[in-house]
């Protein structure tokens, strides 16, 4: 079996790792040479390739920039087997899906790897990246089942968790989880550089900015992929901070323990029912506990 | 050398707990008999005394709530001998600087530990709670110079790094690295409620939730203690995230990429400044390095 990646960045150079095997052959394609270099001295692939010999691979991940994934796929499209499986890491799903149905192509599987770091590039790509995380697969009512199976089988091999959500709501999830809390951490950043006492912080502060400086040429590409969802949401946030605000101002102390109850009571419903992604269940049973 | 302790939850019973020595007797008071009972079982303390007792030790850390830590100041300078040092552990300053004022007391240091957890109460209390943690110490022009070298000399051997800012540049400080993150997380947990695939999230989303759930009594005293710049800093908060979202709502790419190029920079600042306060400066030192 012939694993292609496309996009050897700290995802696909972290799939290569995750994916490489005795029976089994990872090829590489980066357009950066220097990328490419570094990912082939990592051993994140086996060998790299053009990007229409990685089209032959059996299953091709493509890893690429999110604004890039729509080409890149079609490029793969017009250079594969009939029989190749693509899939792709882009946290947006809703292009790639509209994409998927223009062109009828029933062997993609659209994918979202839950999982990232602040870091970027191939040198901090690992094997372990994805252990424990969701990989989310948003396959279409037409989409090939035999080739959801055989992506979903490679996710687990990689640690991860697949889970099946429709592209158009996976993209008002990740919304929620993912895109607003980076914009939040890089507004929070922002918000702290005039500070004069800077290194005096605790354990909240140092979570919620760890992801505050993350790559704007990257980012942005997301942000604006998601761009109707993710404005909906922080238009949302923006209305409960402001009131929150307003009670403040006004002393009105029922109003902030009320803030303060409804989200404890959403917290506590949170980790019940998802008592894997708690760190203290991780913590606890050095793996996580999903529902699945 | 006796020091006393008044409060004996997650915090009170920490400062027992890190300061209890074989030199030394630490004597604990907390006015609900199930904490002082819970404190004393986890040896957070070596005996449990009436207030007017707690009053005789040589050093008095108040780590009552923060709406009735003046209160409890104010009992305790009635019962104190003289020479009796007084601190609290309140995450505002200005009301116990305002108190200090008000009444002369030159033996009281504002205090506040930069250390907590998502958890309350003396059975989560731990003698490394303050380890690597920076505790403001907030004396005013008047305070007496040995008071504050006293109570230094006790927080340093908690483990924890003393540095002194005033009271109001204080309050300032924390609306922005404590207050805020807890009101964003808060609000973050909130929103998710109503998904449908909670269990789907990443690092990010644990992160920047995990203090989502304090508890409602405790942190709408701290937001309503500090409650002019917190309503200043959460209207500033939400005027940002709303520029962003009018910003991703016409696709103006130039804006969002400036967004996330100005909390990058402003990352990359704190991040030299502050090298102590790094996750991954901790790991690679297993000590946190600080400016001091």
């Amino acid at each position: 079996m012939t694993i292609g990646v496309v996009g050897l960045g700290l995802i696909g150079g972290s799939i290569g790792l995750a994916l490489r095997d005795s029976d089994r052959s990872v090829v590489g394609y980066d357009p950066d040479p220097a990328n490419a270099k570094l990912a082939k001295d990592r051993m994140c692939v086996d060998e790299l390739q053009s990007l229409e010999d990685v089209a032959q691979a059996d299953v091709v991940f493509v890893a690429a920039p999110p604004s890039h994934v729509v080409e890149v796929l079609g490029k793969l499209r017009d250079a594969k087997r009939p029989e190749t499986i693509l899939t792709d890491c882009a946290s947006v799903k809703r292009p790639v899906a509209a994409w998927a149905e223009e062109t009828g192509e029933k062997r993609f599987v659209p994918g979202h790897p839950m999982a990232g770091h602040e870091k970027s590039g191939p040198g901090f790509a690992s094997p372990w990246m994805f252990r424990h995380a969701r990989w989310v697969l948003s396959p279409l009512p037409t989409t090939d089942s035999k080739a959801v199976s055989s992506v979903e089988k490679l996710v687990k091999e990689m640690g991860a968790v697949p889970v099946r959500i429709p592209p158009d709501r996976h993209d008002r999830h990740v919304a929620i989880v993912s895109h607003l809390p980076h914009a939040i951490a890089g507004a929070l950043v922002a918000m702290a550089d005039s500070l004069e006492d800077e290194e005096v912080s605790g354990g909240s502060w140092r979570d919620l900015t760890r992801v505050g400086g993350v790559d704007p040429g990257l980012w942005s590409q997301i942000f604006l992929g998601n761009r109707v969802e993710l404005s909906q949401v922080l238009s949302d946030m923006s209305r409960q901070l402001s009131k929150l605000s307003e009670d403040l101002a006004r002393e009105d102390a029922n109003a902030v323990v009320e803030f303060l109850a409804v989200a404890q009571r959403a917290k506590a419903r949170q980790d019940a029912r998802a008592p894997g992604v708690s760190p203290s269940a991780l913590t606890k049973t050095g793996r996580l506990k999903g529902k699945r």
